[in-house]
């Protein structure tokens, strides 16, 4: 494996130092020493890994696109952060971010420890619900957080991240997502973020939380399985060019560190707030299915916990956990 | 190792068959074909383990005490339970059966699966702090459960545990413990049982619990360290007499499946009864150091979120979480 990496990246490197230029498959088989088979071999596992080649006859390859691939140097020295982020992991491949970051947490990493994926195989949502991560297409990643806050205000948080996840794109890339309750971002309706805020607690104290975030950034249509393309959509898609996902982090960063410190400050008032303002939810009627059965009204905002108020004819209903669809008569 | 293991079971196994009866050295080792040093060291090991010896020159050694010890058949065979505790798995050993619980928990095992170790080498309680959980003394044990519940109406588990715990004691010994907010179990004054609820969560929802349990049963004074016989003692100390663990976990396991029913069905307020009938905080006066400051006032009972309300001054005060202290003035 590692002598295979090894010689990709003597490949790339030929690429990388003529930009544009055709490299033919003879002169390439010479320096690197390998059979020209090889090279077509190499070629190949380039385009797998996100990398695209023009090939012409007599004249060779000539590299067209290369993947946004993410680094630790290059996303640190980049973040407005004072501690979030500061601290990353970048993994090629893992199952899951959140698994990571949880071994990383029950090992004592410190709060703002981030770990990113370029690929997640097993990439978890909500309720257990599978989510698609491909392979550096998006921005899959977990924040580890340890808020000195008794466990039942932990949903604020999950707020919090897609308060900050929602600032983070609008100053990043200028595209404008709505909030659906408790924490998916939509665009048109369709969901281009899925938040997921995992803890652990002993009592009502939190040891740790892990927010879970995974933004589809570059994904085309046929990036999607058929399945989701009705009800999924990406950053690029609707504002029509590939986004640099290493300045996407580090505004979500940014965001997540500032709102953090003033809810640690001010608490949720503020945070609650912002959350009413960007989200998509408030003032429409909604059906929630929620572990305690159906509540069908008007969201009208949040309560102090972070439930969702909603208006069933006279009564105005707290809603904990649940899944909202929008209701139209 | 296990080669070992298996002549201790044979030598044990002699000594069993032969209640009360000396057994010469010279025909363990002709019985077991091993040389008299050997059968020395295997005593020994046995005392190790908690049996006790009486050796007397020319008549060799009889065993004068052996050691409750836990075994899954006879468990099972005495639960009145339905679910919980009949799948239990007995370690000898563990670094904390929290963590084995854990790990059995996100391998997704079911709802009252039971984890019960003889000793813990690092038994973990509230905040961090070590729990003393010496070999066959007590009992150090993890109980899985899969509430549907939203997450912030944890802290109403905990409380179930430690009314759970307090009446399995009553009825198994007659030994009636105090609770101390949140799930301390006192006598006297003094700590006699630990509870740790550990939860697990995904936004709002609870993946699992685990209610940790650590009871000192049978620990006489020397078994405490020295700086914790000032503050701790076991139902033996108080009861005069060792009691069978076995009977003990059987009672516990109905308790607490019976209240977990009960709760399911009825909700909190049944438990906050029962919870303040039988605790010592109520109606005294406390200092609670919680993440948020100090408290200080009169204890009056639980709000619906299972949160200890104190009264201070004219303001009633609801406290999730921390220490308590009895004031005295």
């Amino acid at each position: 494996m590692k002598k295979d990496d090894e010689k990709d990246y003597t490949l790339l490197d030929m690429f990388l130092e003529n930009p544009g230029q055709f490299l033919s498959g003879e002169e390439i088989s010479r320096r690197l020493s390998i059979s020209r088979t090889a090279v077509w071999k190499q070629i190949n596992k380039l385009r797998q890994a996100g990398y695209d080649f023009e090939a012409v006859p007599r004249m060779g390859y000539r590299m067209t696109d290369a993947p946004d691939q993410l680094r630790a140097e290059e996303l640190i020295a980049g973040l407005s952060s004072e501690q979030f982020g500061r601290n990353v992991v970048i993994l090629e491949s893992t199952t899951s971010t959140q698994e990571e970051a949880r071994l990383l947490a029950e090992q004592g990493a410190a709060e703002g420890t981030l770990v990113i994926s370029e690929e997640q195989t097993g990439g978890r949502g909500r309720m257990g619900r599978k989510f698609h991560s491909p392979r550096g297409k998006g921005i899959w990643m977990s924040l580890i957080l340890r808020p000195e806050q008794p466990l039942h205000l932990t949903q604020q948080l999950t707020l919090l991240t897609g308060v900050a996840v929602c600032r983070g794109i609008q100053k990043a890339t200028g595209i404008q997502t709505d909030i659906k309750w408790p924490n998916d971002l939509l665009l048109s309706g369709k969901k281009v973020c899925g938040i997921l805020l995992e803890s652990a607690a002993e009592d009502d104290r939190v040891r740790y939380c892990i927010a879970g975030i995974g933004i589809s950034v570059n994904l085309k249509e046929e990036d999607f399985p058929e399945e989701l393309r009705p009800i999924a959509t990406s950053l690029r898609l609707a504002g029509g060019q590939a986004l640099n996902r290493t300045v996407l982090i580090q505004h979500i960063m940014y965001e997540m560190e500032v709102l953090y410190k003033l809810y640690n400050e001010q608490g949720f008032q503020a945070i609650a707030s912002l959350w009413e303002a960007l989200s998509g939810t408030i003032q429409r009627e909604v059906k929630v299915q929620s572990q305690r059965g159906v509540v069908t009204g008007v969201a009208i905002g949040l309560n102090p916990s972070g439930a969702l108020l909603v208006k069933v004819d006279g009564d105005i209903v707290p809603v904990y956990s649940g899944d909202v669809e929008f209701h139209t008569r």
